[in-house]
């Protein structure tokens, strides 16, 4: 444990609260808020030495995903150690593609699907996918979290976007040039369409299956958008995300996070979901500019500042906030997943920024 | 040869000018020109069957880079059967760190630096690098394109930019997140500095030695300077590529090109080079509004719509023309290199409709 971790805590429980008065929820509400709710992508992972202590006794990183109970416990384990104000999930955005019926891999280079879809042929053998069915295991995790967690920590779930799914699913795993994915998109797009339509809906069923299950806000994780131009954006991608959010609007807050992404901006917003993450490369007092108040914003301190110091990562981080101190709707974040690498001396020098708890 | 081959040849015939008049270099000046000149990134490369004739043969991407006279029949291959207003030669962004005496290997996956530099006494162990000596046949396959090459072809060395040259030399290759280059960067910002001024020095070397030996423009890829935030961008490595523009400034004309960094296009502008790369996620409309007229400007097609089909090039190509028809100073390029598996009759198509060949 950090020495820090009792001033921490007395803080956390000063401001301790309930329900929709959960601080990440009211900022998701853009309401007026003491300060920014302050959690982190991938804030669960390999950085911290007891996520390491679990993982060697797992058998892999979806043995991990695929029980409920280790799964809850590594999800916890940040919020013991840092008090952040929500807790996510620890599961995998592919997961709805394992439900259709793809088989899914994890080793050290990251996931691999073997059976790519290259076809529509391909594409129509999917099967519809039942998460409730099929991915019962998160919706246990997601309650075992729940029974574990502060009152004042929010529960957020999530998962893959329609467009970042279907790049996995046609490349076969991560990829530098999205070369099959973009024959596909450009020479069959009635195929891509088709695909893009069904990944919207298992999408959808699993994010509203999660929230019956205690996820309060969700996360569509749509990593591989900034791939695409402005144009080819809006036309095949667009539709499908919008679709997932409006079936979530006035039922579960969503936040939209797209990777590297400044160009699609302005069409994120114009989505409006609870919130848009912001990447750290762009400016995220520019960013409440432009959203003009249509939606929250989450972000967005550089994970790579994360490796340098924890006196750095305080100078960073009050820097970010002072930047946009006096706006309603910030969710303090980073602009991309926490690196393995990390030390957890930093990401606490991170929340407590945030909690004032550090001078 | 494409079936329209004939037809270009004629219009590239009937444009014929020579040494400072020749179409891209009057683009670079922003004169007033007939047209946008156009090359591609990538030109030379694996999409071509001229190419993969020769590679088989040669026994590896660096015994090519290194025979001059393989070099320059890869070089010329693109411009026999496409007519580009530019020929660039074919060689790698890293060859400064081999001049630096740093052992440098190609295989599939790409480049790897057996003997990454992780501490001060590492940068300081590397050579100061000779490109004139350590690099000749760089300078004789310049020599060799230049004879082969129409009198109306533009001839463009190039090397990496200092900030991207250090990222391989501290990661030891391409990296996903930069781990080890933030750790030294954040944690030992002196020996960062010392590495990268040495970079800019033998950067700035080999651009002169390739001017002195026929290249007639210059391009510094700044391949991952994208990676970097503003704040960091400006702190780290802005002032060492900075160095290197105006080094060339009055001498030779200079593209600067960073990739995926929309969030630094201010910045790379404020240098003042001849031109600016635009990358495809950027709208080059508005690039030349934020440009105000400090520099040409290149691009940017994204390379994946070469993957789709020649029509769908000529239309997506014809819409980027409209979209800066009456602007002075642009390149027509794509916004990254040109990918593997393209077909060169969707190439064919991106050339023809900039020499208005192709109705």
């Amino acid at each position: 444990m950090s020495p820090k971790s009792t001033a921490a805590s007395q803080v956390h429980a000063a401001s301790a609260s309930t329900g929709t008065d959960k601080l990440l929820l009211r900022a998701l509400r853009r309401e007026p808020t003491e300060r920014a709710p302050v959690w982190l992508m991938r804030q669960a992972g390999r950085y911290l030495p007891e996520y390491r202590a679990v993982r060697a006794q797992a058998g892999g990183f979806l043995a991990m995903v695929q029980d409920a109970e280790l799964a809850a416990e590594v999800t916890l384990q940040p919020i013991r150690r840092f008090h952040m104000d929500a807790a996510i999930l620890f599961s995998d955005i592919l997961l709805p593609l394992q439900a259709m019926g793809m088989e899914l891999r994890f080793d050290e280079s990251g996931p691999s699907l073997p059976k790519p879809l290259r076809t529509r042929a391909d594409v129509l053998a999917l099967r519809p996918g039942d998460p409730a069915a099929d991915l019962a295991y998160v919706g246990r995790a997601l309650e075992l979290v729940k029974a574990g967690l502060p009152r004042d920590v929010a529960l957020l779930g999530f998962a893959g976007a329609p467009f970042t799914l279907a790049s996995y699913a046609i490349e076969g795993g991560t990829s530098k040039s999205f070369l099959e994915l973009k024959k596909l998109m450009y020479r069959d797009p009635a195929t891509f369409e088709t695909l893009l339509a069904r990944l919207a809906d298992v999408v959808t069923r699993h994010l509203l299956f999660q929230a019956e299950h205690g996820a309060e806000a969700l996360v569509l994780f749509d990593t591989w958008a900034g791939t695409l131009t402005r144009e080819d954006y809006r036309r095949y991608a667009a539709p499908h995300t919008a679709r997932v959010v409006r079936a979530l609007q006035g039922r579960v807050p969503l936040v939209l996070f797209a990777g590297q992404a400044e160009h699609l901006f302005e069409d994120q917003c114009a989505f409006e979901p609870s919130a848009v993450a912001v990447d750290h490369r762009s400016d995220l007092a520019v960013a409440f500019e432009r959203a003009r108040g249509r939606c929250a914003l989450q972000g967005n301190l550089d994970p790579g500042v994360l490796l340098s110091t924890p006196e750095e990562v305080t100078r960073r981080t009050q820097a970010l906030l002072d930047s946009v101190r006096g706006r309603r709707g910030h969710v303090l974040n980073v602009g991309h997943g926490v690196l393995p690498a990390t030390d957890p001396e930093c990401v606490a020098a991170f929340v407590e920024c945030a909690r004032g708890s550090r001078p």
